[in-house]
């Protein structure tokens, strides 16, 4: 048996990051409390803001003080530690990136994801979005390896694209995570569904954390999710910056490959002669 | 503007194929007499029945009755025919495909494509089948060119390997059929949000006419769907043999292309680094 609780952390983050760390680790700490071993934040937890904001709110990984507030935290709670995303800088480039990154009970970085989609979209009636003008995109998919389970790192619009979904899976991943900022708009039609997908196509967990409220460019979705091998969800959260908790099990993602083999009816030698 | 009366024919197909072809002829004069100007079957529309009877019920393509009755109903009535899918045998192979095929008003036939992925699986508790036990897989991926649009040709358990039909949008598909015998026990889980996914993630419409019904190896889902580029579902069979119509409108793909560019947003230099 290989179980494990996890929580997802829905927040409302605006452009102060000192209130949006207290607010985290306050729900860290809730989620810790109800037995949580792995806790998820979403996207932009530490700070949501204009383009003018994010110079001053942007960090270097992992000297900024996110980083060492996640490090801490995650060491002192001995709990996995998932800090959905924030404005990484580096430097020499004038882009930033959004990036993710996984600590251990050890309080040690064993991982970031630079998202490799970014938001570019201009809806008619809804909202208008170009990511790509202060970031620049990640060139790696990431799994990391933990001592439960290996993870692939996404982050939000990211879940478009089942490629990168599909080589996670490729490379072991058991649990997907997706922490996010989705729009009211498109969440409507498109989180659940999508989100759910890529659980039964991949036959993995995942682990959904979502930024709710108001902000600058649009209105958040919230619903973080927690969805199930199988596609079921087992976990949503409401319209409230709260803690959800699950406990899932890893051993039911085999059971579930072992039934229905579809990672295994691939057919590879098929698709590469017409991606060529 | 690019719109067309399209039709999904549902059907309970089982083992005396005369009367499936009579029976498919009453829905598809029925789905014209309604102004549809592209049919399409469900999987095995014309035979469903146990392995000892696949012999004397698969067929040649183009010399089978099949292939002849839906090139003379197509021309007769003036519309784009799509043949589900049939048993084909080839001479000289020990194995059939799982086979659709599309046809012109002009009675042609334009288009085939054999199943790739084959349905083997065995769920405990569930349903149990080895397709691959007496079919051979297809080796290409197949989009045929019509005079109002781009269609994918993709069969049943296709639907859950999102390669498919991201290849089949690369090479310009704004339509992904998707003709299936879906099982109640899976269906029930998986068929609308795998659908609604697959039209989310490539804009494009996904036309579904499944099988409903008691079969030989289980129960049929039923549930024929046709699903528009924003992955809303906008007409759906009951539980019933029947015909659903539809309008769609190719342009409508565009403008949700415009207005979210995810399938311009890939970045095909990343997974290919991860593919070799």
């Amino acid at each position: 048996m290989r179980k494990i609780k996890v929580a997802t952390v829905q927040m409302d983050s605006q452009h102060d990051k000192a209130s949006n760390l207290q607010k985290a680790e306050r729900l860290i700490r809730e989620a810790a409390g109800q037995g949580a071993q792995y806790v998820a934040l979403p996207e932009y937890f530490n700070f949501v803001g204009t383009e003018e904001q994010e110079e001053a709110n942007a960090e270097y990984i992992p000297d900024g003080e996110t980083v060492q507030f996640l490090s801490r935290l995650s060491k002192e709670l001995n709990i996995w530690l998932h800090g959905g995303s924030m404005l990484e800088k580096v430097r020499g480039e004038v882009k930033f990136y959004n990036a993710t990154v996984l600590f251990n009970p050890q309080g040690e970085l064993v991982g970031k994801y630079r998202k490799i989609h970014l938001f570019d979209v201009e809806i008619e009636s809804g909202p208008s979005y170009l990511e790509s003008q202060t970031k620049d995109f990640g060139r790696e998919v990431v799994v990391c390896d933990t001592d439960f389970a290996k993870i692939g790192l996404a982050i939000c619009y990211d879940i478009r694209f089942p490629e990168l979904f599909r080589l996670q899976s490729l490379k072991g991943a058991e649990i997907l995570m997706l922490p996010a900022e989705f729009t009211l708009y498109t969440g409507r039609d498109h989180w659940e569904t999508l989100l759910r997908a890529r659980a039964i196509e991949n036959q993995a967990y995942v682990i959904a954390p979502g930024q709710i409220g108001k902000k600058p460019s649009y209105q958040s979705y919230g619903r973080s999710m927690i969805v199930d091998p199988w596609g079921t969800v087992i976990a949503t959260a409401t319209d409230a910056e709260m803690v959800t908790v699950a406990e899932i099990d890893l051993d039911y993602v085999q059971q579930i490959r072992k039934q229905v083999p579809s990672l295994k009816n691939r057919r590879p030698e098929v698709y590469s002669l017409h991606l060529s």
